[in-house]
């Protein structure tokens, strides 16, 4: 079904095995989980990440805790729910896997162990079917204006994903089409996912990457052939507007000056139609020495203080595409989003 | 005469002592050098950077070569001048210091080991009396908007120069002066001279700092009263086109996309009326391993290839300042710069 080169998170003898991205590239690691609480950890110390992956991996945390509570009331997950919810803050996968739990919990009157992990399960095999479905509607925007280069921020691939990718998957889908030449992806500072992770994934699939410092984005976007910017979301709003790793706001700004398309490529499930525009969402800042450390080398002074915020919002004006497995949102704004809710699977929503 | 709390290039004994730029803030070790080719090599390998001390690094270069050949015929330093010619292609002021070395030396019949010293020591004092000079004209900029907090990249103080600073010279100044609030510091990817000389030489004059990602820096002038960007200049061309760190053409543009003003700080030897434009400046590329390697720890796979432009152009256009210490020009173009040509020292341009 899948072209993709690794499984980052796997379900097998009723334990979850997440690859630990934080030790990518140098060491290849499955670490194994038997509790919700313990994923919650994994979550928020970063062994996994990217908003779908964090989605997948929450909905397991609960199938997990419904295995331990088989047969017990459902208020016995309350604690399993709580302990995940709190994981991250921004990204909406994981508060609409838990919802998709939640709901296939309330269908019961005691803890169905089958019947969760049967959910989380499926959440997982919908993700990756939306990823191929993006790959295809992304790839076909390329088609249209040409292809070239392209330039990419963080990782959204196999590991961000429930396997093959979502901006990343695009990519891949455009590369087999013959459409991309090279890859320039941004190292993506502090957490260096564009070195330690998407280069890696690339690297592996042998499709031509050059890494850059994030701050060379817009000299690669005024000298180089790059003709589309593609990034993933971690929440998107009513109106279009992305939430994304810190760094995006900056390449839509960029791409703009610069006449290179953008493209935000994201499952349906990460658009929270309850938020009407990015200034309600609530981007989390992260520990001053994720930036002031790296692998446990002191980068700058005890004394200076830094500020880390994770996310960014990029308004939907800026953005030229939005790809869903849903269809794409060409132009965003609140109409054409509100037309992707009625739509079925798997179609274009009208430009 | 000055604030500046560290004296990053000293004279002693007949020996040039500099102090090692790669291993602070952790450590704070001068290296002691007796001969021309191993100052270029201090150069090249970054033990020193920052357009101004490159200049005078090589003048005291020079300065050894003729210590050790006092009273030979004058071509008996051309290896000298070619050694250190050769080590950094970007920064002008290199050039131009070895220029007036060679005027000196051709002064002369015979190599004057005391007159190029002289020489070196002058360019040295001059180049701290523009930092001071160019300080107070900066902030006087800061005054006319009304201060608040301002965003700076690289490392453009005490330790680029030859005490005080370009860039955080006029920081120093305007805090000095009660404009500044706060100073946000890229941590400037790939040598992060942000976080490990910027933020140090701020916290060491206890001016509030916050150091941020890169990428963070469209966020942070969008969300924050950020009034000025403000950074040094390797190469200025005729036309008011800079050549800095990469990353400052990034901030022009975010710059002037938030209407926030964008300040060019340089002595005015930075300027190279013998280039037209910009589009002339050969911009160096470093290695890759810049990027894909931190401190001896591997970033990304060795299988991936980097892309390590050291600079970028940013165009006169979109500058608001160019603050030297013959003067200001504001809104850079031809005109407006050939006026700096024919000022004296410290007087002010025609805005």
């Amino acid at each position: 079904m899948t072209d993709t080169i690794v499984n980052a998170i796997k379900w097998t003898d009723n334990t979850l095995l997440l690859l630990d991205q934080r030790v990518l590239p140098e060491q290849e690691v499955f670490l194994s989980f038997k509790t919700a609480s313990k994923v919650a950890e994994a979550i928020q110390t970063m062994v996994v990440r990217g908003a779908p992956a964090i989605g997948i991996t929450a909905a397991y945390g609960i199938a997990l805790a419904a295995l331990d509570q088989h047969g017990s009331p459902v208020a016995s997950l309350k604690p399993a729910f709580a302990v995940l919810a709190a994981s991250r803050p921004t990204a909406v996968n994981l508060f609409w896997a838990l919802q998709r739990m939640q709901e296939r919990l309330d269908s019961k009157a005691i803890v169905d162990a089958n019947a969760l992990l049967a959910e989380a399960l499926l959440i997982h095999s919908e993700d990756l079917a939306a990823n191929m479905a993006m790959g295809e509607a992304g790839a076909g925007l390329i088609q249209e204006t040409g292809g070239g280069c392209v330039l990419t921020h963080c990782n959204t691939g196999s590991l961000a994903t429930g396997g093959f990718g979502t901006a990343l998957g695009v990519i891949r889908t455009a590369f087999k089409q013959g459409l991309i030449d090279l890859v320039y992806a941004d190292e993506t500072r502090p957490w260096l996912q564009g070195s330690r992770l998407t280069a890696w994934e690339l690297a592996k699939d042998h499709i031509p990457v050059m890494l850059i410092a994030d701050s060379a984005a817009a000299y690669v976007l005024k000298t180089k052939p790059v003709r589309w910017v593609i990034v993933g979301a971690d929440r998107i709003t009513a109106n279009g507007d992305v939430a994304n790793k810190i760094g995006t706001y900056s390449l839509a700004v960029l791409a703009r000056y610069h006449g290179v398309k953008f493209m935000v490529v994201a499952p349906f499930s990460t658009i929270d139609f309850a938020l009407q525009s990015g200034q309600q969402i609530n981007v989390e800042e992260r520990s001053a020495d994720e930036l002031k450390f790296i692998q446990g080398r002191r980068l700058a002074p005890d004394a200076v203080n830094a500020f880390n915020p994770v996310f960014d919002v990029t308004p939907g004006g800026l953005i030229d595409a939005i790809v869903t497995e849903r269809g794409v949102v060409v132009n965003p704004d609140i109409q054409s989003m509100s037309a992707l809710k009625t739509n079925g699977k798997y179609q274009s929503a009208p430009a």
